[in-house]
């Protein structure tokens, strides 16, 4: 069967995930959301699969690490894709939303979800969707900061996030209670942010009282990672 | 497609992976090495998502972390299992070397596979492998103490765990570098402590060499999980 593979990679520091997708034909692959850290291992990791990396993708200008993007193509010379909203400077594809991204024998889609940051973009193929920091897995990424929105927050996850088919994986930036990934259908039913239960004025309601600590990287983050992770010039 | 369903759950404090196991035609499940102190969200999970569970499955009697199990069942009443070489007191189900446990319309099948502790069971269920703390990615458990013998180390992991099809999902005990999971083809190809290219007397005399510290958790952990995770009489 020629599907598409999903690799889910941690890091311990950040509790971030990072994803390594792969066409099992082509062998081509793409990372999503890499970190500057784990550079060295994701990239040992591809060569003992006998892979072909061909993109890093980025859900968005993450404010708790610096993306291994602009190392890995250093590196390796493979193209840095970014959401076409993220105002980021030096990607080589920057991806509108709903267009596709060729992997293999495989396409990408992205999906502009804004609401974490202006330019959040989440990411479809093959029943798998990888939602950044915009959908966790009982939850939703700040909405203070970077351009947020709740209100855009609530009708990225519920206009276009939940439209996907009941079982598909979710697949999130991070999860800081053990859990790796849920579907559609248990965040339609159980989020207690944004589940079908909640109504967009109770949730624009709810983010408006929480009160959320500085992120520690962000003066770091920020700037390289609006640079595609670059941290000199 | 009525195939088995499998959910990975991550203990940041121990550094142990849970894993929940459904059959979706059923709503059968079970957990495999779950940890005392996750046990709450362990039980909520499987209650969002409908599950009847029937047993918690132990690969070992661990060092690191007391198992959820006991508490488990006094708080459920499903059955405790593990393999019938660990010596352990008070399970419900002792599992012979490729007996089978069946989980609604699917069985999953023990495999006996001692030197991590000379009781230890890995367990096989369509195309997945849990292999505790015998097998883990680019690694092997630790054979000097509970019963640990390099020599059975390498022939459970050469002669039994690597004759299930290359494509097999390895999913190990723990994991201390961020990836979740491996395959059969991948450990025989580049584990560099027992792949294929490493013969059996120099697995042994690396080991012998190998100086680990005594872990934290041993004088507590080790007599409850022998008595099925109890921790008072």
């Amino acid at each position: 069967m020629n599907s598409i593979k999903v690799r889910q990679l941690f890091d311990y520091d950040t509790w971030t995930y990072t994803y390594l997708l792969w066409c099992d034909q082509t062998k081509k692959c793409l990372l999503i959301d890499s970190v500057l850290e784990q550079v060295d291992r994701d990239l040992t990791l591809i060569k003992k699969l006998d892979l072909k990396l061909e993109y890093v993708v980025e859900t968005h200008v993450h404010a708790d690490h610096i993306t291994g993007s602009d190392t890995i193509r250093s590196k390796t010379g493979v193209q840095v894709v970014y959401g076409s909203k993220t105002g980021v400077e030096g990607a080589d594809i920057y991806l509108d939303d709903d267009e596709l991204l060729t992997l293999g024998s495989h396409s990408v889609k992205a999906i502009h979800t804004p609401g974490h940051t202006s330019g959040c973009t989440s990411y479809y193929i093959q029943g798998y969707i990888f939602t950044g920091d915009t959908l966790f897995i009982d939850g939703t990424g700040r909405t203070d900061f970077q351009g947020g929105s709740s209100s855009d927050t609530y009708d990225s996850i519920t206009q276009k996030i939940f439209k996907y088919p009941d079982c598909t994986v979710v697949y999130p930036g991070h999860n800081y209670n053990g859990f790796t990934c849920s579907t559609i259908a248990e965040e339609k039913k159980s989020n207690p942010n944004v589940g079908l239960h909640i109504k967009k004025e109770d949730f624009i309601l709810n983010e408006s009282k929480k009160e959320r600590p500085y992120p520690k990287k962000f003066d770091i983050a920020v700037p390289a990672n609006m640079k595609c992770g670059k941290t000199e010039d």
